[in-house]
């Protein structure tokens, strides 16, 4: 007999194929696709929104739910899968179908608008548009946190990690403002200048040391490949993670880092449990574990002088490099230098908090009601004094930067920071755990590392919640101690 | 009001979108994908198949097919989309639906079981699947026939050329069985044998020749790419062709002429009528006319010394060529080799004719159940020996070496050929219509040739028959004149 368990697996793996297949669409118009394909390509993401959106608000799904929860006989998983289910069905249907259609028409239209308006630094033509997506977004949280009795800023933050809240943010963003700040003048009273490496440095070069470093830290290259587009992402699925970067001939580091970056992105969806490919239980919980993952690869693992001993002999035999700018010592110097900067996707692991704890005030004001989009450059700037103590010249670098709040996206930057965080906290538990983690990272082996990682995060899916797993992976709640003690071994005196 | 002709074109737009993303999810898998995707590309395009026979078959669609058949206002463009819309709803419903499934399933399970008996020419390990496959697509040919009041093979045709029936590919085709093999024997006897090129040739350079030939034959390089792949094809879109070729270090004009082949077809979708894009008459009519696009092309214009005399500069640039071996006049005989072969996809235009009429006498045969499974291999090797005088030392090189029927492709063999003859007579219409066209070509401008093949081929997409596109354009019926007397121009004594 066919239960409404097994309905909703069946019907949930054709819908999982179907946004797999958007994603993999998503890929391609960032990475190989011809400018003229961009109207059919929008058409197509449609077409397979619409098609899942229809699928996942059945007339039927509703009783389905609700008959699978009342089954008897579903094991822990099946319960966790059938949790993911229903919430993946309430983000589809609490929101009333015309304010959807008008949301995706206002983000559409504020996208255009601040591909021209951020490159002009011209706030004034991009205000309305945001107004109209604040506006909208606002009756969406109304509607989210009915649908899920909370408040509409949780509402916004659960879409990007279920069961995050305010109240379990502003304690570590408190915490980290109050600290950040003194870290940063004293790092920065004592840091010494590294020395410049000469380049250029050929692309093709670039892309093989790339390659190299993925293989090493454990890519599967039989399920995942490495491409170009203009701002490095990870798309695909997790049996096929496709994974960019960027290349500049000038500075070869930083599409390296990047390359690293995603990486540990990829190495989580590749880790993900294959048992529940498909499902909503296979899934990555959260942005909050994501980031984690690529942040414990780049900041923890990648920037550090035990990855820097095994990776600089590379990077001299990759670009011929020699002499005193290409030793182990200058390179960590480069990797870790620290200077308060306008620009948020360029910042350091000291002041990328900061840029995240001013988003995080400023958009919780903007929901409120408590600061008018007119306002928000000079808050904008003020913020910016307050935290790093640096006046952006123009809304260009200022609150024009990011696409982030155009795409409709509140409730999502407190993430890249709570990552960082559980990538401390997390790398600190495994060094714990694998005797001399440092030594085989040095030499080359990473395996230790990834197994660790494998077995404490990746293979829970959505199996677990992101509180769960950074409790069960390290014995204590996600909090500052470990990200504080972080930059106290890498920085301090 | 919407008319039910209205909501056709909505829905029809929809699937049209949703085909265009199995257009790309296809392209990727045989270019991009690693191989630990296959599983879920196979369930993406799967669940895509699924989503686009539901709305096919949706138990509306007859009714608004009716009801816009019955409207009046519709112009003759639109009573042609109407008309398309509707065979591709008789195609989608003609067939059981268990059929369908158990076709499907028959056709997965012999396209796995050729792969390993191909190499090993175990033609008793493929039969059964063959026979299973054959089977059901002598049902599904009944069933076709019946809804389309026709016969079972025709049904099948039909698929590939609406309109084109046995009726009229005998007499071609047995025109061509009684003059080609005189005229191979006439050539064979006269043509001298050509200079080799010494490679190796570099692939990147191999690439770059086959970009600068593409722009020059008007390839838009804004809506479509050039990759790499294991079996040279056109896929993607009408506003973004995707098409491939690839490279061998040791001889690089079997992968240039293949990137001119798929530059035929890839013209003409990038040509197709722009207002009707994503609608059934905006599609290209059948594999006749794509065929005739690709081989006018690569057999009419990039193997004729006109065009060598443009190319023969770019080769020898390319390679650092020099000598009589790069001299137009051996890359034509090189181009213009003609040699009886086991393979066809190998054939030269003389001798390729012939490989098609075999096939096309064996499905007849096999569909009619005039010939057992069991006695292909004989048979095969029989017709070899009667058409090309050669016999095949195993079925490898013999029965086993095309993978069609174990796709279940019946009926699509005569296309290739009817491409070629309607290639010729398009080519020779349009030398009759623009002044100097050869010179044109030999200077490198083919802007007179493609702007005679938009406006008299690629311009109708489904808006004409493939009869009706070559009478319309050449002034007469589809026949071998003009196919004649191209081999008679260019092997003529």
């Amino acid at each position: 007999m066919t239960t409404a368990y097994d309905r909703l697996v069946e019907r949930f793996a054709r819908l999982g194929a179907l946004q797999e297949a958007s994603e993999i669409l998503g890929w391609d118009r960032e990475t190989m696709m011809p400018q003229g394909g961009a109207e059919g390509r929008a058409g197509q993401l449609a077409a397979l929104e619409l098609v899942c959106h229809g699928m996942l608000t059945g007339a039927d799904v509703a009783d389905l739910l609700d008959a699978a929860d009342a089954q008897d006989g579903l094991g822990a998983a099946e319960r966790a899968n059938l949790a993911a289910m229903r919430r993946e069905w309430r983000q589809a249907t609490a929101v009333p179908s015309d304010l959807v259609g008008a949301l995706s028409h206002a983000t559409s239209a504020a996208q255009q608008v601040w591909l021209q308006a951020r490159p002009a630094g011209d706030f004034v033509a991009f205000r309305p548009a945001l107004a109209e997506v604040l506006n909208l977004t606002r009756q969406a949280a109304q509607a989210k946190a009915e649908a899920g009795a909370t408040s509409p800023y949780d509402a916004l933050i659960d879409d990007y990690d279920p069961g995050l809240t305010q109240a379990r943010i502003d304690p570590l963003f408190d915490r980290l403002g109050d600290v950040l700040p003194s870290i940063l003048d004293d790092v920065r009273r004592r840091q010494a200048e590294p020395l410049a490496l000469a380049g250029p440095f050929s692309i093709e070069r670039q892309r093989e040391l790339g390659l190299k470093l993925m293989a090493a830290v454990g890519f599967d290259f039989s399920r995942g490949r490495l491409d170009v587009s203009a701002h490095p992402f990870t798309g695909g699925t997790p049996a096929d993670v496709r994974i960019t970067t960027r290349y500049d001939e000038a500075d070869f580091t930083s599409g390296m880092m990047a390359v690293m970056h995603e990486t540990g992105h990829a190495l989580y969806e590749q880790g993900l449990p294959e048992a529940w490919h498909g499902q909503p239980a296979g899934r990555a919980i959260s942005m909050t574990i994501h980031e984690s993952q690529s942040l414990l690869i780049e900041m923890q693992v990648s920037r550090d002088v035990m990855f820097l001993e095994f990776a600089a002999p590379l990077m001299r035999e990759a670009f011929g490099g020699e002499g005193p700018a290409w030793q182990v010592e200058n390179l960590a110097r480069l990797a870790g230098w620290v200077e308060p900067d306008f620009i948020r996707v360029e910042a350091d692991e000291i002041t990328y908090p900061l840029h995240i704890i001013l988003r995080y005030r400023l958009e919780k004001a903007l929901l409120a009601g408590d600061l008018a989009v007119a306002d928000l450059p000079g808050a904008w700037n003020d913020g910016m004094q307050e935290v790093l103590a640096i006046r952006p010249p123009d809304d260009r670098v200022g609150c024009l930067q990011d696409i982030h709040w155009a795409h409709g996206l509140f409730g999502y930057f407190p993430t890249y920071t709570l990552g960082a965080l559980a990538a401390a906290q997390l790398f600190r538990a495994a060094r714990a755990a694998i005797p001399h983690l440092a030594e085989h990272v040095r030499s080359g082996d990473f395996a230790p590392l990834l197994a660790w990682l494998r077995s404490n995060v990746h293979k829970w899916g959505s199996l677990a919640t992101s509180e769960e797993i950074v409790e069960r992976a390290t014995g204590s709640q996600l909090g500052t101690a470990a990200f504080e003690a972080h930059l106290q071994e890498r920085y301090g005196g």
